[in-house]
């Protein structure tokens, strides 16, 4: 067991890396946030467990094989093309990695920081890395945690006045997502085909989408799975999980109105769904735990958990046309808004027996904000193309673009520092003729 | 590439084998079969690849060992806990596999038929056998394409009159399901616990699920899966298929008429699916090809494929009480009936760019014939409970209660031989306290 105090230091605001662009306000990844990445270079194609400090990488696996990094299992978990078999280690294998990690990279340790030759063996450029997608996902679910964000839907497609369905205020309404097509930031997205019904039309015709959106999302990854049958306790379920990541679940809005009764969303959603590259520890946004929105009426007994269990996440948006210089900012919210915890999703989801793996992704749903510029989609954004948004550089948009990058960005803000995610990055390729 | 005769021959009825029990005519694995799976066996508990024949399993790695199997790789695929690896060798190594196991079990082949030894070491009884799930599932996926079924639901919870929502004629209306409770026949099913809505009261409650049902299904897996972005030609789709599997999709009715709208059906379904152990090659089932029912209308050009594309494969359901000496069939229909084939339902499900991967699970749907014996679920049989199941030795049901043991039989009838699926089994244990 790692000791509190341990844990405590890596969080202390006043902490500084020898690695001076982490000490940068506006850099992600300062010493306090150190999350976990896959990545390959071009000295090395060989991917491997990174974790990402400033503006570099330090190569997990080449601190081991120089003996820098400690850990209770003999394996070897970062010569790794995922992060599933460190992860599967447990929670105190990822503290102690964390905090070994804290230590060699504060600006008062010399071991790496004096010795030049290790440093060069061990620390990337990220300018010069590539980042591939950090875990095998086994299963991939997707929650509808917000509520601004089922009641702007509600209202749009059912009812403005009972725009939010009985079920949404008792649990935290989900589905199950396709895990295949789960891609790191980066990767282009094409425009999918499929059914389209036009309204002017009895029988649905096969086109490319015309209503493309994006979903603004965090999503959570499974660190310790549990068995069939066996349910996660909401006091417990924090435990279970991993770390954060940034989530765009890219939809097809002609094509989900036609396909989603009764079933719900299919190939409107599985052609591909965006995360950013690294993963951030819980233990990381430690210092952001803020309350959750009150909930009510009060949830049936098995989805409660005392104490506070939101982050403060600050999340934005941005669409860059493929001819633009700058990009526009198109929504800012915040995590802490989602009215269903990560725990009470997690607690829901296996309530039933069903069981979670290493590495399994949990989208939170999209995260809309109480206001009308901190709505989460496209679809919320321009109520469902009737208010196009006006764009920095002219021009303006209902719903995507071919050639458009749309580019997440989330970070809670430290005093002095920000714990941040990077980004979570995909430009629309045309429909495939 | 095989010579078409080759394949031929494997499927000719009158080839008989010198496994004895395998000339039965009610036996499930003749030599036309050959049907492969995942065993272990109280002497060697190491998981590996078998194939079924007669009464008997073939050890495809200790005949690799022996010598008696030739692959153009040299990799060792049969020593493994699950059939991935052989699958994605591709469809040339599944047929040469098959056509090589045909001869050596034919009558009139004396190499193994003759030698006590090696038959000794490549032949395992299967009641000594304990057989394992047989693919690592990637991805699940269920489908809906019964069109009685779909219109039994249709009519109980929405309205008899247009009981068949407009997109379900135009497309094999699906949704991903949860692969990591997919588990193999013979695997115990806890009754899931969850949210259940009472008609007398406001608020849902918390608490055992009482309408436990079942849904008869086959499922097929994918044997070679396509590209992000590539779809797959509905005339191409069924080259993509390894085999066909019983399958049961263990269904809570109260949790799931309580969460499913908007985003579909989630706790209810993810608690268990239970599959058969062997998987049935397309090639086996080449015999019983027969012409799907006539779509109306016309559906859209991406679904279109010529020729016969369903297959005659008789299916029943039978419940045993845990007190009965003799299970009560309660339902007979037969998988011709299902209006969406299963290259229509691959094509649909790639068409918008999503990838599929080898060892993918894609559920049929529960399989309802056009008499009301025929059935797949309790749900339809005693329609939602309103019209109780007589059993054999007295009782009656209208879901499942605990103790009661589900299975689901399947085969093809052939001129003095059926190729058939074995059984999908499991026992219903009492909700978790």
């Amino acid at each position: 067991m790692n000791a509190l105090s341990d844990l405590q230091a890596t969080l202390e605001p006043s902490r500084k890396s020898w690695v001076e662009s982490a000490n940068d306000s506006a850099n992600n990844f300062p010493v306090q946030n150190l999350p976990f990445g896959i990545f390959s270079d071009r000295h090395n194609d060989a991917r491997r467990v990174g974790v990402a400090i400033g503006d570099e990488i330090v190569d997990l696996a080449a601190l081991q094989a120089a003996g820098l990094l400690n850990l209770s299992s003999k394996a070897d978990v970062f010569a790794r093309d995922t992060l599933n078999d460190f992860i599967a280690l447990g929670r105190d294998a990822w503290r102690s990695v964390r905090i070994q990690l804290s230590k060699l990279l504060s600006s008062d340790t010399a071991t790496l920081r004096d010795d030049a030759d290790l440093r060069a063996k061990s620390l990337v450029h990220q300018a010069d890395a590539q980042l591939h997608l950090p875990v095998q996902i086994p299963g991939y679910t997707d929650f509808y945690s917000s509520k601004e964000h089922a009641t702007n839907v509600g209202s749009m497609f059912r009812d403005p006045k009972n725009a939010l369905l009985p079920n949404w205020s008792e649990m935290p309404i989900g589905y199950n997502g396709r895990a295949s097509s789960v891609v790191v930031s980066g990767t282009p997205v094409r425009r999918p085909n499929g059914q389209l019904k036009l309204p002017d039309q009895e029988r649905p015709v096969f086109g490319a989408c015309r209503k493309l959106d994006i979903e603004l999302e965090t999503g959570f990854v499974i660190g310790g799975g549990n068995g069939l049958g066996e349910p996660i306790a909401c006091a417990e379920a924090e435990a279970h999980i991993f770390g954060m990541v940034l989530l765009n679940d890219w939809s097809a809005r002609d094509i989900q109105q036609w396909e989603y009764v009764p079933l719900g969303p299919f190939n409107a959603k599985t052609f591909a769904t965006t995360i950013s590259p690294w993963i951030v520890t819980l233990d990381a946004l430690e210092p952001f735990r803020v309350a959750q929105p009150v909930q009510e009426p009060q949830p049936l007994a098995y989805l409660h958990h005392d104490g506070e269990h939101a982050f403060d996440i600050h999340l934005e948006v941005t669409l860059r046309p493929r001819e633009a210089k700058q990009a526009s900012t198109i929504a800012r919210t915040n995590f802490r808004h989602m009215y269903w915890t990560m725990a009470q999703q997690l607690a829901h989801h296996t309530v039933s027996g069903c069981n979670t793996r290493v590495g399994d992704l949990m989208g939170s749903g999209t995260i809309s904000g109480p206001t009308g510029d901190s709505y989460g989609s496209l679809l919320e954004l321009t109520w469902n193309g009737k208010k196009p948004l006006e764009l920095r550089e002219g021009g303006t948009r209902t719903f995507l673009e071919d050639g458009d990058e749309l580019t997440l960005a989330g970070w809670c803000q430290g005093d002095g520092y920000r714990v941040g995610f990077g980004t979570c990055a995909g430009e629309i390729l045309p429909a495939r003729r």
